[in-house]
């Protein structure tokens, strides 16, 4: 049976945030990530589509990149909203992140068809500026690892 | 007047290798990414779709880092297919690369609406490695810098 996330902090970004072409769940022709705690790790979970292939049979690894990518942010925002004493469904507007770097290795071809599964590890470098370690596994194997550094998104961007 | 790439390595590429979500002339609904040379520069340019948003009003960062993963195979192919003594539109099959690692660092909010332009130093690293150093530019500025480690396709991926 196929994981499932049930409080996913995207569903609880405010309107004006929820348009991002990965994880915004009113973009209509997005991707619409979300991603949740287990435990203290967190997960998002993607099957791609049948266009998002390399080659026949694998996964585009741009694809991967903005899973990692959105995973991030979303890791670090679960991460800094807990650290705050608030977990997703609360009715408390989670932390907005916006990604500063994004590095992947790619580690083997990653099979097309199954659920991609982003695991992530969340780190604090500064109550402003967190680190997310993420593996990124396909029928149960690592295809790929990321990190992510998140930071939290500067008030010039959405008082414009 | 808008740039444009006039003989671009992935219109080379061989039919198995062009259904990249990225980059595959073949993949309908992919973007299509084209990269050619400019003197000894390599440009991929390519206008986001209204979709491809973070927020409202700038572009998504998965996007560009596709643009960069994308611009980097091909870059390196391009690259060593010059320095094999080809150019794209001579009818010899140029090299194929698969991205090892892919960094992206994101400097500023990149506009959206307007064409994106990823421009490419490549370094070779090893014969089958070589490393692509790019800039991406919306409305002249640089908005993203990134790094691409591609390494020649493995026999293994298209013996399959």
């Amino acid at each position: 049976m196929e994981q499932t996330i049930k409080k996913a902090v995207q569903d609880e970004y405010p309107e004006d945030f929820s348009w991002c072409y990965g994880c915004g769940r009113l973009n209509e022709n997005g991707h619409h990530f979300r991603t949740g705690w287990d435990g203290d790790n967190t997960v998002t979970i993607y099957t791609p589509r049948p266009e998002h292939t390399a080659l026949p049979g694998f996964v585009y690894g741009g694809l991967i990149a903005s899973l990692i990518d959105c995973h991030g942010t979303g890791s670090a925002s679960l991460a800094l909203h807990r650290k705050n004493g608030h977990e997703p469904g609360d009715a408390v507007e989670p932390p907005r992140f916006v990604t500063g770097s994004l590095h992947v290795d790619f580690i083997k071809p990653t099979p097309h068809g199954v659920p991609l599964k982003a695991v992530g590890t969340v780190e604090e470098v500064h109550p402003k500026k967190w680190k997310v370690h993420t593996e990124v596994f396909a029928g149960g194997k690592v295809c790929a690892k990321g990190e992510v550094v998140a930071v939290v998104m500067p008030s010039t961007f959405y008082e414009k």
